[in-house]
C-alpha cells in the first residue's frame, strides 16, 4: 500500500509567488481523503516549468525519497514553457501510456479541451509517476479517474520487488 | 489566430503525377471553410514517401515558412513505404498524442480499419504538426474531429510565446 | 495472407516449469479457429523476463524465420520484471499504437484494470508485433479486439513489399 506520496506542482507564476498553487492544494486534500491512500504520507514540493529542475526534482522523489507515486500538476499543455511531459519521459525507464489514455478518454467526456493534455505517465524503480492537468478541476477529476487502479498499479511495483528480492537471496 | 497552414501531401503516385492529389485539395477547401482558420493562407506542398524530404519539408515549413499549422495526409499506414509518422517523430520537440488518441477514438466508430492509422502529432517550435491518413474520406473525418480544439492548441502556442517573450525584455 | 505467426509466451515461472503456459494453449487453439489466419503455421515459443532474451527472440523470428505476425503474451503490467514493452520498442521500426489503444479501449469495458497493461504494438521489417497481455483471459480478449483489422495489417506489409519489388525490377 502507499506509504509516501508526492504531490508536485509545476509552475512559473505559483514558484514566483504571483498564483496560489490551488491544484496542489487541492490533490492534497483528494489523496488524503481516499480510502485507497489512507495511511500515505503526503508531500508537496513546487517547481518552476523548467525542465531540468522538473527532471531533478523527479529523480530526488523517485530516487532518494522514496515516493511510490508522484503526482505533478502542470506544464502539460502546448504552451512553449509547458514541459513537464519531456521532463518525465527523460526520467522515466517504462511507459503507461494506458493510464494517461484512460485520463484522456474520460476528460473527453467532461470537455473536447482535454484533447490539449500531453500528460506521460511511467515507472522509475518503484516510483509511478503520474502527470495530471494544471488547472484545479482538470487536475481533480484527473486523478479520480485514475483511484481505481492507481493503488493496484503501486501494490504491483511494490509487491513484486519484494518477490524479486526474496528470489534472489 | 492561424496565419499560415501548409498542407502536405505525402504520396509517392502522386509526386510520380500517377495519381491526382485529391486529399489535399480537399483538405484546402476544408480548411478555408472553416470559421476558426478564415482569415489563414493555405499553402500546398507534395513529398514523395520519403523519410528524409518528408523530414526536411518539416522543418522547412516550420523553422522557415513560419507555418502555424502542419497538416500532413499520407504515409501512416502499415505499408512499407509508410514512414510519415517516423518522419514527423524525428523532428517534433513535444508529442501530442493525445490528439491522434481522439481522431482514433472517433475514427473508430465510423470503421474499425481506423486502427490502421498510426498518426503521429506533435509540436516544433511554434508549430504544431499532425499526420492525417491519406484517403480523401479519412483526412477530412479527421481534420473536422480536430477542429474543436486545434485552434485553441495553435493559439496557446503563439500566444505563450508572446507572453515570453515579453517576460525576457 | 498469414502464413506464419509466432506466439511468444513471456513468464519466468513457466520458463521454470513452475507453471502452466495456459495462455500459450489457448492462443494458439484462437488463432487456429480464426477464419482469416485458416492457412497460417502457429509456431510456440517460451522466454523469461528478460529484456535482451525478449529481443533476441523477437529479432530472430521477425528476421530468420520469416513470421508475418508475432503475439507475445506476459511481462506487460507493471511488475518490475515486466519488461516486454521495452524490448518490444527496442526492436521494432514502426510504433503502431492505434492497435494497443483498440485493445485498451476494448479492454475497458470488460475491466478498469486494463489500464494497467502497457502493451506495445509495431513493425519490424515486414513483421507486425502484438504484446497482449499476460492472462488466458484477457490474451483471448484482446486478440479477438484486433483480429478484424490484424489480417489487413499482415496483408498491408506483405503485399506491398512485393508491389515496391515489382517496381525496383
Ligand atoms: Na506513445
Amino acid at each position: 500500500s502507499l506509504e509516501v506520496c508526492s504531490l508536485f506542482t509545476v509552475s512559473d507564476s505559483c514558484f514566483r509567488g504571483e498564483a496560489e498553487d490551488a491544484s496542489g492544494s487541492s490533490l492534497k486534500s483528494q489523496v488524503e481523503a481516499a480510502e485507497v491512500f489512507s495511511d500515505a504520507e503526503v508531500i508537496q514540493g513546487l517547481v518552476p516549468d523548467e525542465r531540468d529542475l522538473i527532471k531533478g526534482s523527479l529523480i530526488d522523489w523517485s530516487d532518494h525519497q522514496a515516493c511510490q507515486l508522484i503526482l505533478t500538476t502542470g506544464g502539460t499543455g502546448f504552451a512553449p514553457r509547458d514541459v513537464t511531459p519531456e521532463a518525465t519521459k527523460a526520467v522515466i525507464e517504462k511507459e503507461a501510456s494506458s493510464l494517461s489514455c484512460v485520463m484522456l478518454m474520460e476528460s473527453l467526456k467532461v470537455t473536447p479541451l482535454a484533447a490539449l493534455s500531453r500528460s506521460v505517465c511511467g515507472i522509475r524503480g518503484r516510483t509511478l509517476i503520474v502527470n495530471l492537468p494544471g488547472s484545479k478541476k482538470g487536475a481533480q477529476e484527473c486523478l479520480s479517474f485514475l483511484l481505481p487502479v492507481i493503488s493496484h498499479a503501486v501494490d504491483l511495483l511494490q509487491d513484486h520487488a519484494c518477490e524479486v528480492k526474496a528470489l534472489h537471496q
